[in-house]
C-alpha cells in the first residue's frame, strides 16, 4: 500500500498510540524515507521539518517506539501507529504523552506527572 | 490557551478519539475559526483545504462529534479531541473509524464492517 505524500509537501501525519491502553502519545510527520524505514525496521521514524532530517524516535533518548500494528486512513494520507513505547514516555518534556494538558474555554490544566527528567535524558 | 497556527499555513492537526474506548476515529485539520467554533459550540469543526471552508463534522451526515475533553500537545500545534461520536461512525465510507485498514510490509487487510451505507447518508 502506498501513501499519499502529495498533500503536505511530501509528508503524512502519523499518530502514535499505545497498542494496549489506546493512549495517544504524539503526532508527528513522516516523509517517504521515514515510512520505509519504519516498515523495514519495526521502529518508528519521523521527519523533522525544522531540522530537515529523518530521525528515529528515541535515537537520542532511548525512548524507541516499537511498531505493533499500522493502520491507514480512508484517504491514505494519515497513519495510525499502534506502538509499544520504550521507557514509558514519548514526550521530550518528560511526560508520558505529549498531550499532557487539558484546555477548553477556561484555562489550562496539567494532567499526570513527569516520567523522566529531560535534562538528564537529553545531554546537550 | 492559544494554538500555534503558523506551522501549517494557518492549520493545526486535530485527532478525534472516542472519549470512552480510546479508539481513534480520524485526523483532520482546524483553522482558527474551526477551533473557536469547536470551543464555543462543543461540536467539532474542521477546515477543508480542498473545499476551502470551515465545516461542522456531521453537518450533512448527522454524525456530529460532541466534545468531552480537549488536550493540547507540548508544542501547542496539535490537539487531541476526546469525543462522543453521534451515529457510531466517523468515516464517510461508512466505517466506524477512518482507520479501518491494517497494512505493513505485506498487503492490506480491512478491519471491521460498515456501520452505514454512504449512498443513503450522503444524498448528493
Amino acid at each position: 500500500m502506498d501513501l499519499d505524500f502529495d498533500k503536505w509537501d511530501g509528508l503524512v501525519p502519523a499518530i502514535a498510540q499505545d497498542w494496549k491502553t489506546g493512549e495517544v502519545y504524539m503526532l508527528a510527520f513522516m516523509d517517504r524515507t521515514a515510512w520505509e524505514k519504519t516498515l523495514a525496521t519495526g521502529k518508528v521514524h519521523y521527519h523533522s521539518r525544522s531540522r530537515n532530517k529523518t530521525w528515529m524516535k528515541g535515537e537520542e533518548s532511548g525512548h524507541v517506539q516499537l511498531v505493533k500494528e499500522i493502520l491507514v486512513d480512508c484517504d491514505e494520507d494519515t497513519v495510525l501507529l499502534k506502538i509499544a513505547q520504550e521507557g514509558g514516555a514519548a514526550c521530550h518534556t518528560g511526560y508520558r504523552t505529549c498531550f499532557y494538558r487539558r484546555t477548553g474555554t477556561g484555562g489550562v490544566e496539567v494532567l499526570g506527572e513527569k516520567v523522566f527528567d529531560p535534562e538528564k535524558v537529553y545531554r546537550k
